[in-house]
């Protein structure tokens, strides 16, 4: 059995453990071959492959990033994606693929399964978006991160009674900034599921000075008020897919500042959430994402997708995880309201 | 509706933020009052406390330990203790209690539940052994630490070619050696639900010193060879419930010197896996837990113990929390087997 | 002997741990009273202070801030400043003041030291640009904070072979950006004192990817191009000496992007530089700085500062401190060029 | 010119950082050729060395340990042992050494020196012991790994109201201890240079107690009580130079329990203070060490070794460097007796 292996989407910490795991189960236990297919999709259309046998995945489980390197290409938007796709397959006579990615490159996975190439697929991404799994690997290492620069915030905020607004990541689901929010002691979180109050926010910001502590508010990038109250400046999404700067944590700042007279300031945490060293849980997560991959394809069980719940690993069909996002639940959000203002 | 609050046993990064949640959800939501009870049972039946209003909560999430104090007294084995911590209760007005603690104090949480006490548990252990919970505060943070440790000690390992053993605690369950040693890229995992067997750890160090890498052997405290292969040297266990100095990662070092001519060293971890500031994971299901113990007060859900399945947080009875503690299932040691030797 | 103490200027780690020290020494070794002046000057003109005895201060070595609070107020640009701030220390009997603080709150103090107040200096800067002392404390927190941020992104510009640009803290002085760079690896650093030449550094960029390597640049928040190079956007300095978004690091990566055809992408690593527990180091500096200004107001050595120089610490006058800033050196930074490109 | 490179003695964080240094600046800018010797002077005896161009040294910047290995060979302690390494060095055209290490490694250097063989010295050691520099690599990152376990063990001290006793590294100097002790805010600080009274370190544990603070006793595994106190149990030396368990700490923590009825406890941090990625500032230091190293084979200033004074970095005979140690000054450790207690 010869199985390519791709990571493709945003990088995100844990993905060299994935790669890790599957190659070194796969070749010790059931003998298969591995072959890398670099960036992506790219890698699969444009025949770019590296072997990847144990002495490639040594001491990789620490590091951030992914030796096979990413992309966002999408093959079936390529002119004779899925024909090159398979010409690549059987040139390296490729049996599987296990595909590492987020809801884009699990989603041709997904197609390409449906028209016959064997596929399993392993979730990724840092925003904890992904239907069907609790947690995704990378979102803790991402949590750790925000977290820590909220903390160290907090010490600036209170020896200046100044307003600190910070933006995380998170454009379509609020994870990162409610789990961060809650860790790091916010006194407002702001998430895209449920367009924000500009009065409210600016009425627990007041409430906090009263009592005189200093407010940090927390923003996912893709938080939006409600109706009628925001004039949106000019904001694109990078390649990471991330809204890039002049967002809506500035915006949240100036408006605190106008409407409350005291100034507040913004910070923008970027790209440094998705980077560097894995948290010793997105490690394990990874790790047995990476065993249990590697399980599916020698079980056959192909067009399914590995995902957690609880404390086991479990198969869900790669359809199922593909179908819109997973989003912060209202009640789960309205939980921790007694934490604001 | 006045609530009494105490922590028990080994001291452990979470209980603040439980604290906090519980003082501040009860207090602005409900309307209850609190009362600390100082130092576990202690101060039940010595009638020790304070008041822990929403100014006692302020800037304790990030903080290790515990502000109410701790102690391993256990109530029903002092004379009248029974009698004696309802004394304390009436005195106070208490009309039930959360209790916080380990298998120790929630059996006399349970215990007193079933004597008509109204009780309300949230488990507390680094080792992550209670029963029907997928995991407990503290025990992330103690994952990471480790894990930190692990990390540093490759880079000794490698310059000067050397065997070397880590002692981590985990007395009875093997939980925080199975997840940072796995999170570590460590060479052999020794449990205490797994006796070993010595000439097989020998092996292992051996194959990895072939191929020109240097092992780390990851030793759980209580952790035990196979019958025949061990003179244990004097142990004995301390108040937190640690094994002392001269344990079995000095023992498991000895023997890998002894039998395979390369000299190994121990690192024995200690009580600097249970401080410091919470990981965020475990801030976030401390809050969590303390949340939903107000409202199980709230709800006369007494004798109950909240406790984390997946994503949510649900109630279990009290005493099928403390019936024996959850060890590390076999299956789940066999799926890292490939990574050893 | 009755003393003043106040903190000035943007916060930094370590400004708790010199107070700590000075009060420590100063009640137990020479039985000082202490008073604490609030939010810097500001205190001294609006008779805003606290008591400052050991309780004050303990547990307070660890925490980034100031417990007294600080401002960017000068009492010589306000009406009868200075009278007022004699009204002040003679309203509570204060003999004499320590000052912790940047240039500006210094140079107060030289001139309130010249008109006969008596005054011993401690310098305080992240931005470690005070002339007469070989470091300031916050600064070595800073560039690991910084240094931490540059190695997270490396695997995320290598992952996607993409230039990354990090803006780091430096308006005047490029210590930061200097320190953190060559810590952090990176290909290019820009700072205040040598205005870049756009081309060369794309030349970097270009150079770096030709070997299959992703550029970091690192910029300094007063780096600036050479005459002709750059159409600056609005920029404004924020209360605490920072730059506002939009700055030269966005700049940077958009002559970048348009330059070579490689988008760069832009971090601004922003407050989080300045916050939170100090570095060992820090808190090692400064708590010796507090110990010697207490020798200081024993000794009767006002108008004088502390510094350290190599191993010691020693007293250098206030007016030789605030005379102009300290920047890096042409030929220390030439010593790295053999890393850029 | 062909340049031989070695790195002995224990290892250290930072030893990387001047390899890649010296590889960068010597082949980029001076045409020079790099010859590795491994494991110390066992290679240049014994013949073992590997090329050391530029591809070697990437990415080692943050990585802890050596690539080249490490021993504590002596070559003037082995038969011929001199002739041996010159006749490595003639059969590879190796013109001059650049030697990484400390006291001993350091010492051959030396003596080789002044034998002929063109020799430039890099001082490396944790312990920050070497006489003529203010500090080694190394030691910045020691002392924050001391210092985070001192702060985790604050908040497990201060919850049980028990002493703790940390032993750090320092054999025959205590800057280690010194700098983690004032750092962490330790009670009491035990080092080789000052015999301490074991009665003086029960009362200052004594006094602690009393208001209600747990207190924390940093002692140096070199540390000695006064003469009459202690009677030694067996103690062997570990080839890091690291005095094995069973050492000084838990003698101080049994007399802390016999003389106070306190019972105390002890953590012996051991190898993990060694290992791991450099501070930020060890990445500087070594980084710059090792552009200087390279410089003076260029000036032919052989015999001499780079140190650091204040911000300078210069060349002090390997002579003067390697003439009994640097050790902590009484009236250094004087400064802090304030917080003693």
């Amino acid at each position: 059995m010869r199985v390519g292996v791709l990571t493709g989407g945003g990088d995100c910490p844990g993905l060299n453990a994935v790669i890790r795991s599957v190659v070194r189960k796969g070749v010790q236990e059931y003998g298969y071959d591995f072959i890398g297919l670099r960036d992506g999709w790219l890698g699969a259309i444009e025949d770019k492959v590296v072997p990847l046998g144990i002495p490639a995945v040594r001491g990789i489980l620490p590091r951030g990033g992914t030796i096979l390197g990413s992309s966002r290409t999408n093959p079936l938007k390529q002119k004779d994606g899925e024909g090159r796709v398979r010409d690549t397959l059987t040139a390296h006579g490729i049996d599987a693929l296990i595909v590492i990615g987020g809801e884009d490159t699990l989603g041709v996975a997904a197609e390409l399964s449906r028209r016959g190439i064997q596929v399993v697929g392993v979730p990724k991404t840092i925003d904890n978006d992904v239907s069907g799994t609790d947690y995704t690997f990378g979102f803790d290492t991402a949590v750790n991160i925000a977290t820590e620069a909220i903390d160290r915030l907090h010490t600036t905020a209170e020896s200046h009674m100044r307003a600190l607004v910070v933006e995380v990541m998170g454009r379509h689901a609020g994870w990162i900034a409610l789990h961060a929010g809650i860790a790091g002691g916010a006194n407002a979180i702001l998430i895209p599921e449920r367009p924000f109050d500009i009065e409210q926010v600016c009425g627990w910001v007041e409430s906090r000075f009263k009592i005189n502590y200093a407010p940090i508010v927390v923003v996912a990038e893709g938080a939006v008020p409600k109706e009628g109250h925001m004039v949106l400046k000019d904001r694109t999404v990078d390649e990471f897919g991330h809204v890039r700067l002049s967002g809506i944590g500035e915006w949240v700042a100036q408006e605190i500042t106008d409407r409350t007279g005291e100034e507040a300031r913004t910070t923008v945490l970027g790209h440094v959430q998705r980077g560097g060293t894995p948290s010793p849980y997105d490690r394990w997560l990874a790790t047995r994402f990476g065993l249990h991959a590697v399980d599916a394809v020698r079980d056959g069980a192909f067009g399914m997708m590995v995902a957690v719940r609880g404390t086991d690993i479990v198969r869900i069909p790669l359809a199922d995880a593909t179908v819109g996002g997973k989003t912060v639940d209202p009640s789960l959000y309205d939980e921790f309201e007694v934490f604001f203002g």
